[in-house]
C-alpha cells in the first residue's frame, strides 16, 4: 500500500472518533510493515486512552519494525495523560514516518523533529488538504482561532425554501439526508437553534440512528434566544443535556460555548442571519431537495447584504448526491 | 476505438451543431474503419444539407468498406430533403451500424430493419442515456409531445436570491457561468423573458461570445405579459427578432412557439412561477452562486405548492462546477 492509500485509510478512522477525543484531535494512524502491507491501523481514544499511533502500533506489534507509521497529524512529542508518541514510535523500530499535518500546539509539536534526529525518514504535508479541510478542520480551527467551529446546516428546496407556505417542511429531503444529518449531530459538541425553531417544530435535537433509537453520544443542546420555551418543550427532555442562553448575539453563544470544538447550528432564518451577519459562520451545509416550494418561508433571511457588491464570497468546497439530494459545503472564500 | 468512444465523439459532435438542424435532429456520426480507427466524423448539416452519417462517410471515403457506422440516432430510411442515410450505408458497405437511440418518427424509422435485412450487424442502445438527455433531448421531446421543450434557466445565491435587497444582480454569477449562458442561448430556438424583467434590467437578450461580440446564431427573444414595453427596450434592437406576446397564460407562450424546439425560460420570479405552476418546464438548470443575499428579491415566487405535500419531485440529473459557481439540473422525477 503506498503511504497516500494508507492516508486515506487513516482519515476513515480518524473520521470515525470525530466528536469522541475532545480535547484531543481525531488522529488516524495506519502502520505498514516493512513489505507496505498493513500491520496496524488505530484512531484516537477518548482523553485518558492512547493515541491513535499507539492504537495502531500495539496492533502491528513485532511488525512495525523496519516499517512505515502514516498518521494524519504530527505525532506528539509532550507527555499528557499519556507518553509522546514519538517514544512509542522509536521504541516500535519504524523506519519512516508520513503525516499530513503538523502540530500547531506549541506544546506538542517537535515531534517531527526529533524523529529525524533519531535517524527516522520523516515526510510531512501527504494529503494535507484532505485531513485539514476533513477529520482536523474543527480541532485545527479551534487551536488557531481559540474558538469553536461553527457549521450552519440547512435543509431547502432547490429554491431556497426551508418550508412550504402553510409551514410544512416534513420532509423536504429524504432519508438518506435526514440520516446524514444525524451522523453530523452525533459527532458534533453542540447543536444550536433559536427559541423561534422550538416554537414552531418543538424538536428534540437529538442523534438517532435510522431506526430511531438514540446514537451513543448527543451533542448539547443550547436553545438561543429572549423569549422562554416551555418546560414540556422536547428539547428539555432527558435524552440529553441542554443550555438555554438568553441572548440575540451570536458572539456570546460562541463565548458560552468556548471549551466546545464542532458547533452545529440549526436555527431558522432568523438565528441563521444573526450567525452570518455575525462573521462566524465557519462552514454551511446546504441539504438541497429537488423540489419547488415558493412562498414566504427562506432558509436565511436578513443576512447584512444590502446591495450585492457587499455580499462576501464563500466557495464550494464540495458537493455530493445523498439519495435524491444534494448536500454542498461551503467555505468562506 | 471501442463503439462507445466513438459514440461519445459521435455526441461531442452532435452536441456542437445543436440549435442550427430544426426541423431535423443534431444527430453525429463516427466511421470506425475495418480496424477500428476513425475514418470520418460528422454532425447534421442545417436544413437542405447532408445529414451526420452522410458527412461522416463522405470523411472516411473507401475506408468506410467493412467499418463500423457508429449514430447518435437510428439512420433515416426515408427520401425528405436528403436520400434515406441508410442507403449511403449500404452503398459505402459498412459491416456493421451501433445507434444510441431509436427513430421515434414512423415516417423515418425502420433503418436499423432494412440495414440488418441487408446483412449489417446492428447494435442499439450504445449510450442511450447519454444521447437521449443530451443532444436529442429537446428533439425527442418534441417528436413524442409536438411541443418545444422548455428549460427554466436561473442564476442564484445559494440560498435562492436572484438579486440582492436592492435590486442589484450584477453579478450573482461568474464569467465562466455567464459564458456557460450565452453559449446555451446561441442553441436555443427561442428565450422567454416576462415585461417585469424588460422593465427592471433591460437586457438585449442575446447570445454572445466572451469578447462581448454577437454569436453566430441568435434565438427568438420572446417578451411575455400584458404591460407594453418601450419601443427603445434593448429586446427590441437589431440584434436578433423579437416576438411580444401578450398573454400571462404559458400555454399559449408554448402554442406561440410550436414550431420551435428548444426554449429557454430566463424570466423572473413571476413569469418563472407561472411556468412551474402550468406544469410546462421540461428542464431546470440553476446556476449557484458561492455567496448568500437574504432578503426578498427570490429566483421564483409562488410555484403553487401551498403545503409539503404537494410538491412536485423533481431529480437531480447533473451538477458541474463552472469556474467558482455551480450548474445545477433538474428534471421531472
Amino acid at each position: 500500500m503506498t503511504p497516500e492509500a494508507a492516508m486515506r485509510l487513516a482519515v476513515e478512522h480518524a473520521d470515525r472518533v470525530k466528536g469522541t477525543t475532545y480535547p484531543n484531535p481525531p488522529v488516524g494512524a495506519v502502520i505498514l510493515d516493512a513489505e507496505g502491507e498493513v500491520a496496524g491501523v488505530g484512531a484516537t481514544e477518548p482523553p485518558g486512552g492512547p493515541h491513535a499511533e499507539v492504537v495502531a502500533l500495539r496492533r502491528a506489534g513485532a511488525r512495525a519494525a523496519g516499517g512505515t507509521a502514516v498518521v494524519t497529524l504530527e505525532p506528539c512529542n509532550h507527555h499528557g495523560r499519556t507518553p509522546p508518541c514519538v517514544d512509542a514510535l522509536l521504541t516500535a523500530g519504524v523506519s519512516s514516518v508520513a503525516y499530513a499535518v503538523g502540530d500547531p500546539n506549541p506544546v506538542a509539536a517537535g515531534g517531527a523533529g526529533r524523529l529525524a534526529a533519531a535517524g527516522v525518514d520523516v515526510a510531512t504535508g501527504v494529503l494535507a488538504d484532505v485531513v485539514s479541510g476533513g477529520p482536523l478542520r474543527e480541532w485545527l480551527h479551534k487551536q488557531r482561532t481559540g474558538r469553536p467551529h461553527v457549521t450552519w446546516k440547512f435543509a431547502a428546496s432547490v429554491d431556497g425554501r426551508s418550508a412550504a407556505a402553510d409551514g410544512t417542511s416534513q420532509w423536504i429531503t429524504g432519508e438518506a439526508a435526514r440520516a446524514d444529518v444525524h451522523r453530523r449531530r452525533a459527532r458534533a459538541d453542540a447543536i444550536v437553534v433559536g427559541t423561534g425553531t422550538v416554537f414552531a417544530d418543538d424538536p428534540t435535537l437529538t442523534a438517532r440512528r435510522p431506526d430511531g433509537s438514540l446514537a451513543d453520544r448527543q451533542p448539547l443542546r443550547v436553545v438561543v434566544g429572549q423569549r422562554e420555551i416551555s418546560s414540556e418543550a422536547r428539547v428539555l427532555n432527558d435524552d440529553s443535556r441542554t443550555m438555554v442562553i438568553r441572548t440575540h448575539d451570536p458572539h456570546e453563544v460562541i463565548r458560552a460555548l468556548t471549551d466546545r470544538t464542532d458547533v452545529l447550528v440549526e436555527g431558522g432564518p432568523t438565528l441563521a442571519g444573526a450567525f452570518v451577519r455575525a462573521g462566524v459562520v465557519d462552514r454551511i451545509l446546504a441539504y438541497m431537495a429537488p423540489i419547488l416550494l415558493g412562498g414566504p418561508i427562506t432558509a436565511v433571511d436578513d443576512v447584512g447584504v444590502p446591495t450585492i457588491a457587499a455580499a462576501r464570497r464563500w466557495r464550494f468546497d464540495g458537493m455530493d448526491a445523498i439519495g435524491s439530494d444534494l448536500l454542498v459545503s461551503l467555505i468562506p472564500a
